[in-house]
């Protein structure tokens, strides 16, 4: 997708301060963070939610979720836990049209989550 | 698990109102429900937490989000949208230590998530 930014972010076009990449996720931190840790996890394939994933794309969700384990491992995350949100359509507030996890911790997570 | 709840309703120990199922995943509504349509998307295979998971789950955890998928299409949920939220200890907290998304929606959901 040639306007996406998360695909920008992907294909090296535009900088982000990346935390983890693999062969098929890249993560990198929110911009605007609402949690002392404030991580987006996304695949490097362009999907546009999580409405718009198939059958196929199993894996690739598989593999957004061992991420946010992975980095929340790496980040030190793992004793006081985390918090994995992916929102999809306007109820939800989803600004980017590519799916991305948001990783948040570093601080008591209230409930209801929004 | 013998004392997990979530297995215990796998199993069909103790009912559940369930609203989706297919070989790997259960879906049922939350008993203390935080949005119009709050559900509980869990693998049928007892995995405590994002942070148990390993390589192996690749598939199961792929499941659970196309599963929340086709429960918000079945459901009635795209036009407007929805949240999957998956807690992960203390902080985000977890009290069931088997893994379950929750999908809400129904309502404007805020930001920051908690």
């Amino acid at each position: 997708m040639d306007s996406c930014i998360f695909c920008k972010i992907v294909r090296g076009e535009i900088p982000a301060n990346k935390v983890f990449e693999n062969d098929r996720i890249v993560a990198f931190r929110d911009l605007n963070p609402v949690a002392p840790t404030h991580i987006l996890i996304i695949p490097r394939e362009h999907i546009a939610s999580v409405s718009a994933a198939t059958a196929d794309h199993e894996a690739t969700l598989g593999a957004l979720l061992l991420a946010a384990r992975t980095i929340a491992a790496e980040q030190g995350l793992e004793a006081n836990g985390y918090r994995l949100v992916i929102n999809t359509g306007n109820d939800a507030g989803q600004t980017v049209f590519h799916i991305h996890v948001h990783l948040l911790a570093g601080r008591y997570l209230e409930w209801p989550p929004g």
